[in-house]
């Protein structure tokens, strides 16, 4: 199949689904924390509605549509990024299973629907906006990852709006900011039931946090066993290789 | 040295610190949760007041007193336990270093000083008061476990009340607990600077809770490695048997 690339944009494999992705290291390429937010959500298997906000160039859609029969709207601002997503979709003839729409997260709910999704997936801007200025980045990178257009508030607040009653909201984020999302889960009807840390090596602190919540819930936190991404030998561990390759 | 012990007390080792303590099985011993909180916990090394809430027969400040010359006081509501905490004292013959009080720790505060420790630990009762009446416990288990006379928002505001700005204060709970300890700590100026989840084994989920937290601290959490109690033969963890037993 043909398909458009623009400027240092490449057609990357996301291998252990079988599927292509267009990245470009300028704009945006996915990371590992999308796609270890992809293998934690729970996902429907038959059918539903799924919403990814955050979605960059919608690698957690696409992952997802290799667990899901549901189908999955991936709600991204940034015009480019939309645009790269969207001919993945094509590429891998998912149209039919994903929707990406180019818009703002915090004003969403009302055009895909209040109380009206089963599952919702956010990936979001990690770093604080006074941060981005430092660190000369380019827009589109600054934007994705940087609190500039949405505050972890704001993410919250829109996923539970998403969300029917005991629907389930999954976000990834950095340990540091454990306290402030749970707060802004509670505080959004989204009570707290699972969590996973995600720690570079044995040994080492935490540098990622996998948490899920579920709209109206009962309070009943479970702590899962910790997920490492590299082992001694400074190579991915089988559960990471697993994820990324297919490999066992 | 002569030591009284009564009923089925038993005057057992705590082998890692060359100490002994007065246990029971009808009224009080220690567990687990107390030795990996004593070790958790930051002491300052040579001089200042530590403070160990809900001690029980004292394991807490016996534990301590290895690792630091500050003073320490034990605050426990039940006679019986204080008794047996203050006759464990003597028997180590610490009791330069440690005073056992018997008090209740929602007033302790005003009695040994408001804003006057550096550092404050508690193993608080873990279970919600409604559950014991089910579980037929003997009265002095039921207090010990349960939350009849303190609850966790007790406890916490009673740790900030006695701390210094700048003191530390550690706890230990169930993960379950972890949203509403943050909060309450949060609530009470103890700002959350330290976590570290304890599992019974890989691949587990976590059952057990350590934090620390700074009055007046400024907002940056660290999740510490994972501590594993057992390993894949059902033995103690090389990290467990050096905090027990003092071995390599």
């Amino acid at each position: 199949m043909d398909i458009d690339l623009q400027d240092d944009e490449r057609l990357d494999y996301l291998l252990a689904e079988d599927l292509r992705i267009i990245q470009s290291p300028s704009v945006f390429s996915f990371s590992l924390d999308a796609v270890l937010l992809a293998k934690f959500t729970y996902v429907p298997i038959k059918q539903g509605s799924i919403v990814d906000l955050c979605s960059g160039n919608g690698v957690i859609p696409l992952f997802l549509s290799a667990r899901t029969k549901a189908k999955i709207t991936g709600v991204e601002l940034q015009q480019r990024l939309a645009d790269m997503a969207n001919r993945s979709v094509s590429y891998n003839q998912l149209n039919e299973q994903i929707t990406i729409v180019e818009g703002d997260v915090k004003t969403i709910p009302k055009d895909l629907g209040i109380e009206k999704h089963d599952v919702v997936t956010c990936n979001p801007p990690y770093f604080p906006a006074h941060e981005a200025s430092n660190k000369n980045l380019k827009e589109h990178l600054a934007i994705a990852r940087h609190e500039l257009h949405l505050t972890l508030d704001e993410a919250v607040q829109s996923a539970s709006q998403l969300l029917k009653q005991g629907g389930k909201a999954a976000f990834v984020h950095r340990p540091g900011r454990l306290l402030d999302i749970v707060t802004a889960m509670r505080a959004n009807r989204l009570e707290p039931k699972r969590i996973r840390f995600v720690y570079p090596k044995e040994g080492k602190e935490a540098n990622t946090l996998l948490i899920e919540g579920i709209k109206d819930g009962k309070p009943d936190l479970k702590i899962l066993p910790p997920l490492y991404v590299y082992d001694e030998k400074g190579e991915y561990t089988e559960e990471v290789r697993e994820m990324l390759y297919g490999e066992n």
